[in-house]
């Protein structure tokens, strides 16, 4: 904690390249309300009918339960939020899920957590995706009609932008947000006053309905089920509050603050548009099934496979503004857009994600470094591929898809509030101050109800969903884990085994003397070049090296040499089988088999060119033999290379692409914040660390 | 041709070399039959069926004319014989056709023969491999009713195996080879035994049927376009003869002599059984049609689509034999094995011409380097990918097959002809003793009636094949010539552009000093060996560079550099975006702005490791900055690579690739043979080459 005034030049440095160069900027709560919240916002979109379809089971009577549900999610929202306030406060780096896990209960319950966040990236876009696909398909039924096509489109296209490193930026998250919360509050307002003021009645567009219930008459234990499962269905209201708390470095000053606000903020929004809708679905009559081509009875047969079931949110919309409507259409479009805005978190989530597990060495290194585009393409496109599939395999059928939702939410809830306790705990053991005291005990007690509920969820969300579908997402987790610890393990091994040993640096033999040898085919100004600049590196000997396997052209070589007058002595090795790389590297061993304290310089000369297609007819020898040359002990291998004048076209486009901006950029937070909290974590996970030789681990993204 | 004798010391290491490690032979005549002969003999099992087929169109009658079509192809095929005898004699290097024309009419028929021949290669596995499974088929029905699935699985095995590198060797093609011959000649002398001798009535399976003519009473014009025709699909029986005149190398002594020998041989038993089976096929009353489905008829009605045309050599198989009797099982697998290895001859010609014609710079020099398994492998599944893609647009068809398969063999033979009767003029020109002038005269007299014989041919195959397929191969043989002519361009371009000029080997700004930068990103053992040698070097300066992407890291590093007191200055730069190549990039550029003169040498520690999943975890960032440092100017880029203990597995691979053995190999003959003849042959080139800046070649594949 010390040492945030530690790095001041640097800080400053940092800043004066970032202003005139990414201008990455601080969010105002305004903007990130809607940056960090289209996710649990837009999730009213389908949690309400999730709740209704798991009731109409147990027949349309058992619809009167929901409120008692709504409830129930109302008290889980408000003791999730009031948890993560305390997060937020006690992690102002943006310590999410995994970091608190991590830190406070072992790597074993964070990389759980992380398994599990992983897992839930790929369900929001899946299960955004098809919703929105659906509330799309209420205005205009051809998108339903294709549902898994445009789902699998939606994808493709927000892959594609993610990939191109197109900025999130406030702006485009706010517009749609906010038409989305404004329009949906109009709606609870105008229904409320249509219904209790004007007295009207509305009708929802299935309200003619009957339902089959596939249980009639449950009751005791059955009927605690099934109001158990509804339950938690309507927790899918809870995906994403998590987000908020990873992105503290985003907010503007004083951060904690501004970040705990807009949580409680988001809250209170998601709460009452989740109440507002059930409550109006009841006043209009909606009538949903899980099963509703056999379920729904319209004058008492079956509606039949044509029948398309509408999301709950556009069937009240219908009632209360009218079917067809302006309001109607504007707000299924805002719907459908803020649940695209939701996929798109996790566009920019999964990165993050992955970049703090590549620090912790859970995953290949280079993901740690920002804007490293390749490894960040390949994350994007593993997440859409993940997702991709789930859609296809279940139709992209949102009430499918939520069964496998909740699971890994609430794992991370679970773990990451015990984790909390344990933090409290761990300060409360060295905090002398009473007032600071009393605010920590209430702070943990505030965590602890949050781990004792959300737990509770958590065990019956896997009693109630377990073979509906919770299996899948459980199975993925395991995946992630396994493979998670495999890398981690992989990084250990190999750094116990480079690791340098205590005492003067030259434990390895010293090496005595240089032989450099460069390798011609030809006399051109590459090799010329590379010649020159071998001249210039003084090794011991150094001669030119030519490999017989057209004799004309060796003796042409030769001769040239000589004309030029040429004062690096050349050998040419015979190759009767046409081969390069074997002679070479039976010579650059029996050099070293000479001398065994010398180092062998292979210097190659290289073309530089601007297209891939060049490139294949180009440089495959060197490359080869450079692969060969490495597995060799007691070997540099120097490239020389001679651009050629194509290679302009490479360097525009190299350049180019570092102009691109990483997803997730945003929420992420200016650079040096960032820096900042790695600073303080690096300092605690070192004085860990040195129980293993994990001191080398940053090594594997840099050499 | 003065050269022969001027690298003995080359050749006695080649010799040495050679006997302890690969052990190739020199093939004696009654192995180089079958090993060059495969493709021609295997031809006849279903040429003959061909031409019946043609004939059909104008009824049965039309029968009577198939002796007169075989009398037309033994006497084409004696020409083409006669011909290429002379081509041997001419080229005991083993000149193909497509050294025969280049040399003689110049690059641009020399690129159209190897066009063709490239498309015939494709055809070769394709009609062959179709072929096989139809008469296999005729033992087994299950093969024909499984046509494109057994065809494409042939060329799966078949790619596999070569890719593996199974050697070529004599024996497999031997006894396959003898066994399809002597049944032949078997059947045949049993026929006609049976039906002279004995006046035994043979009765094909077909004898019973009818055939629709298609176009009943045909005379004049169409009756000659129609037996053109005909002629022109009974020409399939010559492809591959031009094989034995690349392979001259691989014979004993005296090469051309004994190559000539096994032409002659390869033409008689050609013939022999082409009109043998012809003959049987008439006097068994073989009936055949084009599409058998509608045009042959059972008792007045159409056999329709069930029905499965057997090809005409086991047809007469059965005739004489019995159906389904040892000797027609027999004789169908060894038909069937024969066209097999035909189409395994094309696996090994294909890059044997490839190599050749990297040679000249059309394709990517590595395809010339022997044992390039890489190379080796795109070229063996390019041959397989697109053979497979004809059989399955063609269904397996044979028939409609074939009609593509001539046009580019009689292009090389027409192409190949009048080449050698360039060569002779050239000769005749420079000869004065009258002994072998008359011997050129009467050379190039058979070469002349070669050339306008099958130029005669090619013109008819174009006429009447036109429509029918043979604009499939045309369009073949445009797209390679196209695409070489793009490589061989860009190869001169680059030639030209780094050619050096002439005069003092200093063209360039000499670089005066040398700046050495080490990265470091910890301290370990991969590090301290870089430095160690970077030391050695004794640059000008010498400084360790590190990227600050962590404070605590790089603090530790500062620390740990001090106090472990190394003599080397540590540079940190700052990276405010964590990335690590940008930051290197602008040091070195300001390193070279500030001195101009100066070379920048990079030397980065790099971790060698054994599988690819390893790789995938280290060194990216190494790779990704070495990319960018070789665009930069007057840079040197060293690896130091410490080798893992799983790099031992990579090293065993690498090992055990090394004794993989090219395809095509045997055919090839030993390497110190080509050698000869390849310096031959760059004499002649370099003699021309002096116009263009074709000096620099070879530099792409070495350097």
């Amino acid at each position: 904690m010390s040492k945030l005034t530690d790095v001041p030049k640097r800080i400053l440095i940092g800043r004066a390249l970032r202003s005139d160069r990414l201008g990455e900027t601080l969010l105002p709560k305004r903007i990130a309300l809607p940056v960090f919240a289209s996710d649990p916002l837009s999730s009213v979109a389908y949690a309400p009918g999730e709740v209704l379809l798991v009731l109409s089971i147990a027949g349309v009577s058992a619809y009167h339960f929901s409120p008692w549900i709504a409830v129930a999610v109302v008290v889980l929202m408000f003791t999730v939020v009031a948890s993560y306030r305390q997060n937020v406060h006690a992690y102002p780096s943006g310590g999410g899920d995994y970091e608190v896990a991590n830190t406070n209960l072992g790597p074993k319950a964070g990389l759980t957590v992380a398994s599990a966040l992983l897992v839930d990236y790929v369900l929001t876009v899946a299960v955004s995706i098809a919703s929105g696909v659906e509330n799309l398909g209420s205005a205009v039924p051809f998108f339903v009609e294709h549902k898994v096509l445009c789902a699998v489109g939606i994808i493709v296209l927000l892959t594609l932008m993610n990939l191109r490193g197109v900025k999130e930026s406030g702006k485009l998250f706010a517009i749609p947000t906010y038409v989305f919360v404004v329009g949906v509050f109009v709606m609870i307002a105008w229904g409320a006053f249509r219904g209790l003021v004007l007295d009207d009645t509305m009708r929802a567009p299935t309200a003619d309905l009957e339902i089959k219930a596939e249980h009639q008459g449950l009751a005791g234990f059955a009927l605690v089920f099934l109001m158990l499962r509804a339950f938690s269905s309507g927790c899918a209201a809870l995906t994403g509050v998590e987000a908020i708390s990873n992105g503290v470095p985003a907010f503007r000053k004083p951060k904690s603050k501004n970040a705990a606000t807009t949580l409680a903020a988001m809250g209170l929004l998601a709460v009452t548009m989740f109440c507002g809708i059930i409550g109006l679905a009841m006043a209009t009559n909606v009538r949903m099934a899980e099963n509703p081509a056999n379920d729904l009875l319209r004058d008492g047969s079956p509606v039949g496979d044509s029948y398309v079931q509408n999301p709950v949110i556009s069937q009240v919309a219908a009632a209360v503004f009218g079917d067809g409507t302006f309001f109607f259409i504007l707000l299924a479009a805002a719907t459908a857009l803020v649940l695209f805005l939701a996929a798109n978190t996790a566009y920019n989530g999964f990165p993050l994600l992955g970049s703090i597990l590549a620090q912790d060495r859970y995953l290949p290194r280079q993901l740690h470094t920002r804007g490293d585009r390749l490894a960040f393409s390949n994350g994007i496109v593993l997440l859409a591929g993940a997702a991709g599939l789930l859609v296809w395999i279940y139709g992209a059928d949102s009430t499918r898809l939520i069964q496998l939702y909740i699971v890994g939410v609430f794992v991370s809830f679970t773990l990451s509030q015990i984790g909390m306790v344990r933090h409290w705990n761990r300060h409360l053991a060295a905090e002398k101050d009473q007032a600071k005291r009393r605010h920590m005990v209430r702070s943990r007690a505030i965590n602890a109800f949050g781990a004792f509920f959300t737990g509770l969820v958590l065990v019956v969300v896997l009693v109630t969903k377990f073979t509906h579908g919770a299996w899948v997402a459980l199975l993925g987790m395991v995946i992630f884990y396994a493979t998670m610890t495999a890398i981690r393990k992989h990084y250990d091994r190999v750094a116990e085994e480079i690791s340098a040993p205590e005492g003067p640096s030259d434990d390895v033999v010293r090496p005595s003397r240089v032989h450099s040898v460069v390798l011609i085919s030809k006399i051109h100004r590459p090799t010329l070049r590379a010649l020159a600049y071998a001249k210039l590196l003084r090794s011991h000997t150094l001669e030119a090296l030519s490999v017989n396997v057209d004799p004309a052209e060796t003796k042409a070589l030769q001769e040239e040499w000589n004309r030029r007058g040429i004062d690096v002595p050349l050998k040419v090795l015979d190759s009767p089988y046409r081969e390069i790389t074997r002679p070479i590297i039976e010579y650059v061993k029996s050099l070293r088999k000479e001398s065994p304290r010398d180092v062998v310089s292979v210097i190659i000369p290289e073309y530089v060119v601007g297209h891939w297609y060049e490139q294949i007819l180009h440089n495959q020898s060197a490359l080869r033999l450079k692969g060969r040359l490495l597995f060799t002990a007691g070997v540099m291998v120097t490239s020389v290379p001679y651009q050629l004048e194509s290679s302009e076209v490479a360097k525009r486009r190299a350049r180019k692409r570092q102009e691109w901006s990483a997803p997730g950029s945003v929420r992420r937070g200016p650079a040096d914040e960032r820096a900042k909290e790695s600073d303080k974590a690096s300092t605690k996970a070192s004085a860990k660390a040195s129980t293993k030789g994990s001191a080398a681990e940053s090594s594997d993204g840099k050499s």
